[in-house]
């Protein structure tokens, strides 16, 4: 009997990525040197920061001038007024502002601290911000790697966030294309032949958490994560990230915190 | 070059799981039966339905007698007392109750919807609760696959739960038995020697993550998963998943909902 095995497979050795790289040939060529084969159906999922910096959405911090805002809710966070400003450029509704924490909801609809706003992984004089439109960035990465190889891939862009009712960080899915965010089992049966009535997988987030396992955080230097054999993910032309997005209304655990 | 490959293999043709059954014993032999060799460091996640039916976690809907409080909650919720007056008994604090709606802090310090208890992949007249301590259970499944193979390896239960600010839901590590929860990066360096403050990554969510891509939720019949080669994950003889339960006080997502 031969079980079912996905492969997590993370490139060793990539590159440094400066602004204007071409991601998606670096990966490819990448794969190639670590002779891991792109093939039809296989996801790529690939770290925020090097789409950040491939696409020029690193700031160096000595050119950035402080709105008076930024200076105001800095004082409240107690943080480099450079770093809330920036945050509050990428910011559509500040959540909470208390000592060391600047809770918003990002200009793409995520719920997130400091707008995703960082400096892990980019040089020390400057901060990384989320790419303006993530799903915008996958979709060109899979379109590039289609042309270089001829396959048919799918892309996730991912980024590590904290939770609520959690300790410790996950890894998100911020972008994705060629893929369906959720794996939808409402209507099918059990092995006792219940209705499943509510589960609906957000496959597109656990698949960023399997990616992160050989990613790491530190100076690993793995920013690209091939998965293969990922056979209960589905493939659609036309998903969006903002399917994960949630409103207020509709969040059940609204009032809970 | 040869990059980190991480593999998640499902076990197929899993049996269906009786109150009393020995869960390590049946694991060690359907991995046999999948040509699948269990090794030093193997990490393996066993979903929380079948831990509960092997422990008797499972309760017949004619034989629960319903509280005056659940038939009160249950009108509130507009769900059957009897799920309800289940619910309850696993409940320490109820977090919110709204049509649909019931969410509490369980027995255990997690915070889900229903405390865990469903209908999904146990017999038609039942409910199944979370098993009464992961932990101790993973414990005693780790130890009894040490018994039979001789090999260390670390157990994870794992189940489905939906998250506040995001649609669909994901995997999450109840219990852990020779595993460190956390892959803690902080202290530690990056690519451009900037010292990371924050990172520390909950592993083994992310692992239960990656561990669903191949378990599913319906029909799969692979409630076991074995995960080879994951280097990053650091074995520790004395973790807890309560490692894992934030306090609202230190949460800092609190009143942002």
């Amino acid at each position: 009997m031969a079980p079912k095995i996905v492969s997590i497979i993370g490139l060793e050795n990539f590159p440094l990525i400066n602004i204007g790289d071409d991601l998606a040939k670096i990966i490819v060529e990448t794969a190639a040197k670590n002779n891991v084969q792109i093939d039809n159906g296989d996801i790529i999922v690939v770290s925020q920061k090097i789409v950040s910096k491939a696409e020029g959405r690193v700031v160096k911090v000595d050119q950035i001038n402080i709105s008076e805002e930024a200076v105001r809710v800095a004082e409240e966070v107690q943080r480099d007024p450079k770093l809330i400003e920036l945050v509050l450029r990428e910011t559509s509704r500040i959540i909470k502002v208390s000592p060391e924490t600047l809770i918003v909801e990002d200009k793409r609809g995520l719920i997130c601290i400091n707008a995703g706003v960082d400096k892990s992984n980019v040089p020390r004089d400057s901060y990384s911000l989320l790419p303006e439109n993530p799903d915008e960035s996958a979709r060109k990465i899979r379109e590039r790697i289609t042309e270089l190889t001829g396959k048919r891939v799918s892309v996730i862009i991912a980024d590590t966030f904290s939770r609520p009712f959690r300790r410790g960080q996950v890894e998100f899915a911020i972008g994705i294309a060629g893929i369906k965010p959720f794996k939808d089992y409402r209507g099918r049966r059990d092995l006792y032949d219940n209705l499943l009535k509510v589960k609906n997988v957000a496959i597109v987030d656990e698949i960023a958490c399997a990616a992160e396992l050989v990613m790491g955080q530190a100076k690993e230097g793995i920013p690209v994560v091939i998965i293969k054999n990922l056979e209960r993910a589905e493939a659609s032309e036309k998903s969006s990230i903002e399917e994960l997005i949630i409103s207020n209304q509709e969040d059940l655990f609204r009032e809970t915190l």
